[in-house]
């Protein structure tokens, strides 16, 4: 039932306009801190007493302690309900602010900790391969269009997923500093005519600015696609790896899976198939496919609040938490990826580098590719490529930082619960 | 653990592979039809004993009465372990089979069964328009581009909708037409060297036919594709649908929605918001999302049986569930719909009918429009088009059939614990 | 300049809003029978006289046959114009229509004759597939998880195409039956005040049946995305039967790709590229991409004609045209593959076969499974595996029927134009 | 005819695997100017001789200026080829070069050009907007579900897409930041053995830095998706922004849209329809649909160059041309945008505010909530919310100094043949 209301909503309509419980479960410790940062402001403004704003805390950290099951039509209604059931002073903890600034607060909470998390275990991944790529490095056959072409090197392969990771953690960087604003006190899109303060909650949630305009603020979904457009960018890459690292253990030829990252097969008791992989080649499709659906759902709507746009959520959680999962996995399968040392390569691939010798001795280079395309004789250059990549420095402190700012908002609101 | 191998596999690796628990749990029903099927033709092929084969039987009608909890790490392990810890004959269940058929036969049985009940819901949807068309026909603007254009009726505006639903329920039964195949029996793709009887399983089933191919039989996502394209369109429409009565209900000046369908604000207490309707139009995307989860994810695989392919199985379980369920309140909805009395038909409306009444006085088209144009002096005619659309006799037989159909099956295989 | 009006709209405006003349001149054919129907049908009833038909004919035909460049803003006012010039009669032309119906009946014209011509291509690269699974069946590995599994064949993994590429002609035809139907005559979408006669220009053009509903008649792009969601289809299997000769003539190890599909390198003269594969493969994609975008345009539109679905037209075209000139090549490409007569197969192949010549001698599966894991010693099977797929009786009968049909058409409404 | 061959492949090959040749006319400016940088970096390294180096200027200031159609294979073959006629060291041109390199150097260079003139376009729409929230300010209802919910304003719905745009543009430029580096060198994706110099040809066209891994450098498409994405952003506010003005100018209600943008219908002679308005929203649904071209065709592509990602340039071109000439249409009719004054605020939209009224006597908002529910007796507040967005300075600086810094770079390469 839903908490201020004698609400005729049919127990179908209820059952499917709501969110699973356990997506809302997963926004408790969120709302909770946007409800905190809330009623402090209420307090100072004076809407609150200072004793009622000390009951209400107090009922809100039991429960970010307790994590309750949440059994309300939305973690919202949960959380005022459960402050309620405590303290009277609950039925003021809604003064000017609306479910719509409040799941969109939530909501940016949880993109804020999920890219900490994504962008920690993104840099872990970037370091596994750039070790590798120094540490493994050895001559294995350049692809182009599937086929040899040209002497290359584990080095210079791994180090092309840590260029490539670099440029998607500084674009998750950007993101995150462009949806880094609170949209707490925008009400249901218009504002309140209380005297609220956006500036003070939005200091103690930790957010870099206020997002200015009340109906943008409820416009959800931009932010979220901003988010996963991204993580679809880390996932593209994870995608490819998983592709090169299963035709370049096809047969055992160039890199050997770890077997914990293998499975068996119900009918074939010799095969040891790349699962792991297969699992996140597929769910970068996912990702992709819930940023689809982020976009296809806030696409054409008019301004101001809309229901469709509750479904963002679910795409939101989906994607960040894939993200992050196939971040762990693919770490630990990167750090024990072996190399198998004895490589065919092919004469015709050092063509090129004989056409390039014809080249130095002042051989036009057009005459010199007809020339080796004709003599087919080549001259080989068993070089091994060193990895190379872009830095990363900058985007590793970023990150520790905000990691660290998180933390203390959630200990300045929380108090002895969070640290408990 | 794997039933059959000491397996190195990470518990990472098993967390990060396997579906969930939910999605297994939704396959149970159609695993226990599939694996009867198949022991009563190891039984006919001498590869089962008789006694062997009840043995069997017994502990999976069993298992299919008491619904448990599935817990091992898929559905098929799970039902395998359970009828092995009743009777070691079922240590032969998995003779001449392998995972990549045995899911592949439960997702068409799924598909099967899902299609029946959405095109029952999709049929019952498409009376209640038709029946609101002709109850409740009433003069209303016709719109284009979004502004009044000319007369329109709720019945010609109803049955349009009609017209569509049944161009979807038609594509939904040649789409079913197409999958209606066995892959009972293809095994890991490559068949197997024993004696198997695929005709006789599919038969068992209720297939119309054995999908011919064994490679193509382990290929999974076009069969979901295609159902979910035709859902696509079924979706497409309930957006639509959704928009106009949204747009037709706005400060109500065309319909009313029934008080259960709408939910009030946590704000403003005068509203009564359309929430089911935005979900449904939000909900249209996310099955398209689903459609396109599964293009991406097989899109570009070689040929053989690839992991990557378990994560069809969510999107399309998602995909029916979602047309389902909205359909289901879509038909509630419409069949409370009201039709408020009074609109403003703007004169400008009946345009194009002067232009005609001069057109039936020979004057030529191009210049009665520029006539009426200037003259801005409107015929009207307050005549309520009629609702039309195509009949959909043929689809309601056809689904009725297959229902009864499956139920036989079910029945044939299940026995008492059916019917229990 | 639009022929009716005065119009204030500006040329930023017309560029924004008109499609290319490039669009518009494939369009011209299909308008010109759509107008030769509208024409003979509304002198039938009485609006033009005898003479006035045929001075319009006249114009007409002429126009289809010198196929003059299309300089108005779109292919409907061309015509009208070009008519007009030739008789004053043109003025008539548009009497019982909108710019709405007659750009529907156009695309379904369209639609009709592209389906009739991929299916004709389609079920050449259906045949040439069998003949090479037919003539060129040799033993290779059969491939799981992208690994050698067990004993396969040329001639099943060619068949295993057949047998998808079939599954998809069947839905492009069922597809087809449902979009053949006549939206003339639904003028702006609400009819018209005029006695015409849709019935008699549906027969004329060939359509099976009139599109009962005229808003949903005007309601574009369900039947587009219906077609293009088949074509999808049949890419998904191009980009996976490209995906795989890439794969097998990598390094030349079981097909060969006749020279004439591959190209050069700019740098490394040794290369013999796949491009051919490779853009088929990506095209793909594109085609999906059409798909998404008409999907994305219709998706939530009100009722009534919105210019948004205007751009359904350029994505139809693309996804059609994209579809058949990659079925010509590919055609082409199959028919001259090339199979290397000597692959490695690795003993473990073998290995399910092995299990199972245990399970002949009544060892229970999971235990012979076990032993054969533990013994690695296997018992080879070189038996090449028959290619293996549904007929394809019936598809070519009625593809060959519509297409006689639809010259039927052409002839009957142009008479000596056509022939000539 | 391809310049270093005699390549056996078939004309129907060449047909299928060329891009248009309107898509390399766009090319060849971008194209001249990174070969341009190469063969300056050939001299400086000993690869040309300084006539050479001089011969090869002339020949392509000259294509410059002229522009000449192409007709070859593509663009690259095109200049080198019109070079070699001029002067036999075009034959040196391909030096330490492949065309990998090159189109991903030309596509960077137009990604670079087209963001510069988005940004501008797309600034001067901020700007336009900003000057309606602030000139145009009135009393309007504000929205949710699309209902009248609360008081709102002219001024903060265009400052809400002022806001939205301005994150959209923060997104471009952090995204131009990450693609602003130079492949040119990477050759066919592992380097060459030549001592070319990467550092000065990134210098020389202006990039911020070298893409330092050569493979990633020609794994094309990566870029190119996040460049769309964000243009992605951009014309989802464009979508949202013509939903709104189509619904609020509807029956004239709240905004009068400028005759030049509407147009006319061929059977309704009353109508002004806003196709502009449609166009548009449609056009965000096509820049969607290219972003999932070039996020299909680059998915699980194995490392190295594959031919399938030149089907990302045709997305690329469309997808930003779409963006920038819907802007310049945008930002017109926003200028001419009309404020009706007389709009219909029902009572109830100040619901809220009564209720917070009461809040401000001490009453706890879910009472005063539950009060005005059941009072249905409203306190007015005609005040006019002031428009509200976030600063855009900065941005400009940003992009003013960027479209500077490449007209140094081509009047650094070009000299006179661009001056002129």
């Amino acid at each position: 039932m839903v908490l201020w209301s004698e609400d005729p909503t049919s127990s179908l309509t209820q059952q499917y306009t709501e969110e699973s419980k356990e997506l809302e479960q997963k926004l408790l410790p969120y709302d909770i801190l946007g409800n905190l940062a809330h009623v402090k402001m209420l307090e100072k403004q004076g809407y609150l007493e200072k004793e009622e704003l000390e009951d209400i805390e107090k009922a809100m950290k039991d429960i970010y302690g307790k994590k309750p099951e949440v059994d309300a039509e939305d973690v919202h209604t949960f959380v005022e309900e459960k402050v309620t059931e405590k303290t009277e002073s609950g039925k003021k903890m809604h003064t000017g602010r609306s479910r719509n600034d409040q799941v969109a607060v939530d909501t940016h909470l949880f993109m804020k900790d999920m890219s900490v998390k994504i962008a920690e275990k993104g840099l872990e991944l970037v370091k596994d391969l750039e070790k590798f790529s120094e540490e493994e490095n050895t001559l294995i056959p350049g692809y182009t269009h599937q086929q040899q072409a040209m002497p290359s090197s584990t080095g210079l392969w791994a180090s092309s997923f840590v260029d490539a990771l670099i440029d998607d953690l500084k674009l998750l960087k950007s993101s995150y500093q462009v949806f880094d604003q609170s949209p707490l006190g925008a009400a249901a899109g218009y504002g309140t005519s209380l005297d609220i303060d956006r500036e003070y909650t939005a200091e103690l949630l930790g957010f870099e600015s206020v997002q200015e305009n009340t109906l943008y603020s409820v416009n959800r979904g931009k932010h979220e696609l901003m988010l996963l457009q991204a993580l679809n960018q880390v996932m593209l890459d994870i995608g490819k790896l998983s592709e090169d690292i299963i035709n370049f253990s096809e047969d055992q030829e160039i890199f050997d899976i770890p077997d914990e990252f293998t499975t068996g097969s119900s009918i074939m008791p010799q095969k040891e198939n790349p699962d792991v992989l297969e699992i996140a080649r597929g769910k970068s499709e996912e990702v992709n496919a819930n940023s689809q659906a982020i976009h296809g759902v806030i696409s054409k709507l008019p301004s101001g609040y809309n229901r469709d746009t509750q479904l963002t959520k679910k795409n939101l959680f989906e994607g960040c938490e894939t993200t992050l999962e196939t971040l762990e996995i693919m770490k630990e399968l990167v750090s024990g990826l072996g190399v198998v040392q004895n490589f065919d390569l092919k004469d015709e691939v050092f063509a090129a580098h004989t056409a390039n010798q014809k080249v130095e001795s002042d051989v036009p280079f057009r005459e010199a590719y007809s020339e080796v395309k004709e003599e087919q004789d080549y001259v080989k250059n068993e070089e091994v490529k060193e990895p190379k990549n872009q830095s990363f420095e900058g985007l590793e402190g970023f990150w520790q930082s905000e990691k660290e700012s998180f933390q203390e908002v959630k200990a300045s609101l929380l108090g002895n619960s969070f640290e408990a």
